[in-house]
């Protein structure tokens, strides 16, 4: 049949048409079913959505990617012709009912995902049918590898390439930002790609991009790391397993984490990691509870990585309170330079950052690895390697702390009694600086005054809020007033929670890689 | 935070505003998440989607029913607070999750989806999550329960209401059609409500048509089951369970059906049926494979019928060719018509609608059912009572088989050997009528000539195809010469299919109900 083109200024990042209803029943297509489309030699394949009203008979409405796709103008005609769906959803059928893919049908449907040929209940059914049915190693090693060749590949020439990870979910974590100098200046390759954040206040792309530039090519980072043998890039920029950002529109809404293994190693394996440490950060009010579970992770990534070729180390950190004081990506640069400029910090960081670190360098030295990672921040060193870092990415290596600009608008956030700090709730600190702007406004955040084991006087500053803004400050003040952020109290109190609670999270889900 | 609306000349089925990117950042919005609107006094929840070009900062775009919800004209203010997603997304999870829902929990999921404040993607995952993990038969009727109570109710004020249902899947089943004029001529009450086709050639709705209108009122429904004590409409112009209709558009593109149960059941409940006959077509070709499914799923349907206070009986009946000779809607009514103004017909057609016909009489007879619903066929009492059904509903109780308009285009396929008739494809019959324009053209469709155990000697004609406009019986004839509809050999031959087969059905899914 022969339909009229309307070209609709519509985005879906999808091959999308829209056809009458009428038009539909004589093509004998539903919505959502396929459609081929020829117009003089080009030809395409898209999904068809139905309306009644706003695209009349004889019309044909064509989404802005197959709009340009087919080179359709105004009024062309377009001959259209019901297709079968592609092969990649049978499997996507198969997956639900309970079968285990093969290499192929895995490939086939990630290949489909990233060149958009799913359409979103496809994709649903695809995502709920692996958190329901699980994976086998097989088929989360053939899901990573196709995920890694669908997208770019970071091709240094070198064997020894490491490479570190944080699951995240612990708001202030800096470890990324300071391990890569540390790792870089033992001389170890490391080239760094980072995520921004999706659910937190900041991911190591929004806090590094207070230094540097974080979105190069893949020929500019090529060209800084064979220069300083490491760099501290935007994975994004660089379209590497780009099927990831896919699936996380899928999971996000429905807060669930099926593809955490495949989606973290398609990366490494995009960037030729030989060495990897992946951070677990664990307790109450992270992603992993208990440390059993984490080992359990733990195990599963190194299975992977055996797979992969990826000699993997996991470690479980302890993620019930935020790391440092800082939260949020000034704030957070702020520290971060702080303790490379001082070579010292909030002790929790600094020990976070040797140990992780320490297991890499570890890989090369046998042991020690720690101790050399403290030295390398102490000698200034690592400081040096974040100097020439900043430079290699285009910002300017004499930056200093207060260089980088915070709030303006700020308030203090007072205890009205006196005691120790007991806890704090994550959560309650990543709702506050969120509403305070992050990740969008890098001045906003949080800065802890206290943390856990602190001792507090009524009076005491607990934290401060910063914002860009003065309606998100409201916006978060508003929130630290209806939420327990800090709990101060007696050295043993032992009352963790009343049951059921008087407030609560209605969407609290952490999905970072 | 405060943006200008933007109607948009969009159809969405959903309440959906589209924001900006950057917008979205400052709100802290991700696409699908929800948002308040606040207009003046009025008030409503959206979710939200994202757009870089097509909306521009400060903006905000409103499909066409949140802006009519709204009252929202161009350029209006509107303010845009993030808000918690709807507490049944909590239950999906749960379910997801693998946990049973309470009925509670099931009603706020029901409403939600009626309500059209899931998007697609929880949606998905909701009927996923049904499909992986089964359903208690608590949740079964809880879901039918719901289904029910979110849409209209027939209230007929009799204890007593008697009532018919087909899981469908075979071509050509005229079985309602008759059954409701016999069933009505023995004096049982009898509020047939059908639906149109989904996948198959013609719905009891698009045959019953041809000689009535179909789509009445429920005020109108009252009226001529108080008249008539039966009728034969259409369901979905009453709006009895139309969350059915929402999960049929994420089951038909996966090829799922796990809410057929609650789908029926809802149904049956909404017209207050105190007894039913569930009708399962068996064998090769259709949705029931095997007798052991058929009495496994009856099974099914007699202990949700107990918990609604439906006294139920399953049927399995032989379906591995379609019944009598005539497919498409108004052959289907052709044929119907002339059974009940004859007293006779093709030997299948009588000897199934006999059957479940004397299943609902048995209910009130104790036994003999079967034969007084011959009797019923054969004395012409069904044929008066047909009659009476069409002038109830406004068609014309004089209308004459030759009335019914088929064609005019049509091609008899003949056969290149002799032999008998092995096997009828129902598949392939359906793919064909459906190319020659059924259910949309009623004059289109299919008459079998032969049939399963007919002689058939070289050059007879197996099957007739008819259309209403050419170029779709060339595209019947075309699917008509690539697949087998027919096997036409010898009486003993034993080979069934070749493996693997030539020619496959790339999507062949029976969604009917």
């Amino acid at each position: 049949m022969k339909l009229k083109a309307r070209i609709l200024g519509l985005e879906a990042e999808k091959p999308i048409v829209i056809v009458n209803k009428e038009d539909a029943e004589d093509i004998d297509v539903r919505p959502l079913d396929r459609v081929e489309l020829i117009l003089g030699k080009k030809k395409g394949s898209a999904i068809v959505n139905v309306a009644t009203h706003f695209i009349k008979p004889g019309e044909i409405g064509l989404y802005g990617e197959i709009a340009e796709h087919m080179e359709a103008m105004h009024n062309d005609e377009i001959e259209v012709i019901p297709s079968a769906p592609p092969e990649s959803l049978i499997h996507i059928r198969e997956k639900l009912s309970g079968k285990t893919l093969s290499n192929d049908a895995i490939s086939k449907i990630i290949e489909d995902t990233v060149h958009r040929r799913l359409s979103e209940i496809e994709m649903t059914a695809f995502v709920t049918a692996l958190y329901n049915h699980g994976m086998t190693t097989g088929e989360v090693a053939a899901l990573s590898r196709s995920m890694a060749l669908t997208g770019k590949i970071l091709d240094l020439g070198k064997k020894e390439i490491y490479d570190k990870h944080s699951i995240g979910g612990v708001p202030g974590d800096k470890t990324s930002m300071l391990l890569v100098p540390i790792v870089g200046a033992a001389g170890l390759t490391i080239p760094k790609t980072s995520s921004r954040a999706i659910t937190s206040p900041a991911g190591t792309a929004d806090r590094f991009e207070c230094l540097a530039p974080v979105d190069l090519s893949l020929e500019e980072i090529k060209g800084v790391v064979r220069k300083i043998n490491c760099c501290l890039v935007w994975g994004g920029a660089v379209d590497l397993a780009p099927a990831d950002d896919l699936f996380i529109k899928i999971e996000y809404p429905l807060s669930i984490d099926p593809l955490l293994l495949p989606s973290v190693m398609s990366k490494k394996k995009a960037v030729g990691a030989k060495y990897l440490v992946i951070d677990i950060p664990t307790g109450e009010g992270t992603k992993v509870k208990t440390t059993k579970d984490a080992e359990s992770l733990a195990e599963d990534f190194i299975a992977l990585g055996k797979k992969l070729g990826i000699i993997t180390v996991g470690a479980s950190t302890f993620g019930e309170q935020p790391i440092g004081n800082a939260i949020g990506p000034s704030l957070e640069a702020r520290e971060a330079l702080s303790i490379m400029m001082k070579g010292k910090g909030p002790a929790d960081m600094i020990d976070k950052v040797t140990h992780i670190a320490g297991i890499l360098l570890d890989f090369r030295m046998g042991n020690g690895g720690k101790k050399e990672a403290l030295r390398l921040i102490k000698n200034g060193k690592s400081y040096k390697k974040l100097k020439e870092i900043i430079e290699a990415q285009g910002g300017n290596p004499r930056v200093k702390p207060e260089d980088l600009k915070i709030g303006p608008e700020k308030v203090e956030v007072k205890s009205g009694v006196s005691g120790m700090v007991g806890w704090i709730d994550n959560q309650s600190i990543v709702e506050i600086s969120r509403a305070a702007g992050t990740p969008k406004d890098k001045g906003s955040g949080i800065y802890l005054r206290k943390k856990v084991g602190d001792s507090v006087k009524k009076g005491d500053t607990l934290f401060e809020i910063y914002a860009e803004k003065n309606y998100k400050l409201e916006r978060a003040l508003k929130i630290a007033k209806s939420v327990r952020v800090m709990g101060v109290g007696k050295k043993h109190e032992m009352l963790l929670e009343k049951i059921p609670r008087k407030i609560d999270h209605p969407k609290y889900f952490i999905l970072e890689r």
